[in-house]
């Protein structure tokens, strides 16, 4: 089938009527100031329109930005059906309503997590034959592309329906946010062999092996997701919350210990200095800050969801990956591969 | 109810009449050289009698140690049910029939995990009321005694009644291994709330907040699981598995990283050592060799189960927690609290 004209798509509602990355200033454990700070530099760095949504009064310097007035914000440990379904206008809210509106393409919050998939759930609404929307977050990986992990934590309970049409969505979003022609997909299982998981792993690797589009590469552990095994790897919200949150906790204990040995005395202290300049560009890939924050596949528009001590340069790589899923017509892909 | 006397209770075949370890040196990569090396340490060191489970002829120097000859090995990548079901001579069928005959009262292996949980579980038998035996991984936390992580791979699917057993067979391994008089038991979930989780987490978290004799302190993040949130996390078997693997590739992610850093040229691999005396305690301290292994809780003896690229340090450690808690009596204790 050809694509209709620019023109007739926009009249169907098919692609933005603006660029511009509507930023939910409010958002984060260094809102609304990193915000706005990140903000400003992305307009500056990527010459990209920003919208900042959020409250003026609390904004400081924006430089001439457009506001988007919001009078209420969610909080970070606010239950997030309740904060959305009352706070109709929380940042968040109003920032996913720009979209919708077409005054934006996209969408970037480092609020709530919870929040800012129901906001964008609620307002963009998902796209035809999405059954759920999922969390697809990029993890490092030392001398290749990162391995994008989904469902991150938006759907604890999963079918293998849902898991089938998650290594849809992962698998495109994997190709225009790394330029990979046919990336890999994994099934995040406790082994390898065909055999090994639950009933849900079970039956989503028999329906991923009949083919559906992608290039799938079996069972995947835990312990190759920072590994090259693969491209995307597949779970449901729950177990990939789990992996997540004990890679989290894995990086965060090491590099406290670490820091303790390298700041004992002046010795260690000196020693130290001498392995920043490699430990340096480590740390900038491990940082979550880096990678752009991760993106809710699944709705009409470009969501991504930043983590919640964003500074502003995690705001500005935000607003790139936003900015370019955008350019890349990734919404649109996700739209046709999914189409009931 | 009183305690029968010893020698009733060992009638009863309620004790070990041995306070042997049996030790199946051909498990692991590396045996049966680095575990016979282990188990001759251990008895130098410990004065624990040690039983070598294997084929005579492969073991080189056991300095006079009794060996239990046993003619088959279970490779490392083999299906573990038909392993154990077809060799009936394998050195790890063979270490569990010597606890089961009395001859050991303990088992250590570094060979195939799951042969050597179906090897212990068919040859010595569960406790009575025991639904699923379960593996119990410590994890290290830095300035605190391990977290056990129960189930860390033995059973993928789980109802909530097995968790139940989980946590009260974990809490009193905790209390044994690491002389905690009340551990505190937390439930892995994606949110401390105890809204969060599958149906299986909530329904288990309702079951453990009735009271059922073990501490509860809720739900506990994954982020959480080396640091001193809880003593003992219980999961099912799956959720244990990712949970384990992903902190295992995180930590190899990160050392393999240092090690790059550190040895790139002349200054940095000087400014690594200054760093050394401070760094190798951390090692240590995360090498799984020094937690002596996971043990299998549920079964009619002590079973442990080291990793597979155990050492003979490994194999020392592994065979003092296997005489500690044959001292300390857990298995009668196991008895106890899960009698039906």
């Amino acid at each position: 089938m050809a694509e209709p004209a620019p023109a007739a798509r926009r009249a169907a509602g098919r692609e933005p009527a603006s660029f511009a990355v509507a930023v939910d200033a409010m958002g984060g454990d260094r809102g609304p100031r990193e915000i706005v700070a990140g903000a400003r530099q992305a307009v500056d760095e990527l010459d990209v329109p920003v919208l900042l949504v959020g409250r003026p009064e609390e904004l400081g310097d924006t430089a001439g930005l457009e506001v988007v007035p919001a009078s209420q914000v969610i909080g970070m440990h606010e239950d997030p059906g309740q904060g959305v379904r009352r706070k109709k206008d929380a940042s968040l809210v109003r920032a996913a309503e720009a979209v919708r509106d077409g005054r934006a393409a996209a969408m970037v919050s480092a609020g709530n997590t919870g929040a800012a998939m129901a906001g964008a759930l609620l307002r963009m609404g998902r796209l035809p034959g999405v059954a759920r929307p999922a969390i697809a977050t990029p993890l490092p990986v030392p001398g290749s592309t990162h391995t994008v992990l989904l469902d991150a934590g938006a759907n604890p309970e999963c079918t293998p329906e849902w898991l089938v049409q998650f290594a849809k969505m992962g698998s495109l979003f994997a190709r225009q946010r790394y330029d990979l022609a046919e990336p890999r997909v994994g099934l995040l299982s406790n082994g390898e062999e065909e055999s090994k998981g639950t009933a849900l792993v079970k039956r989503t690797h028999a329906l991923l092996s009949e083919g559906v589009g992608v290039r799938f590469v079996g069972n995947v552990e835990a312990r190759e997701l920072l590994s090259d095994a693969a491209d995307v790897v597949v779970t449901d919200g729950f177990t990939g919350n789990i992996a997540l949150k004990a890679l989290e906790g894995g990086m965060r204990f090491f590099v406290s210990a670490l820091t303790g040995v390298m700041t004992a005395n002046e010795e260690t202290k000196a020693a130290a200095k001498v392995l920043m300049p490699g430990l340096a560009p480590l740390m900038e890939e491990m940082d979550p800050e880096s990678t752009g924050g991760a993106m809710l596949l699944g709705v009409d528009g470009v969501c991504i969801i930043s983590h919640g001590s964003s500074s502003a340069r995690a705001v500005v790589n935000a607003v790139r990956v936003a900015h370019d899923m955008v350019s890349r017509g990734l919404v649109d892909q996700l739209r046709r591969a999914v189409a009931p």
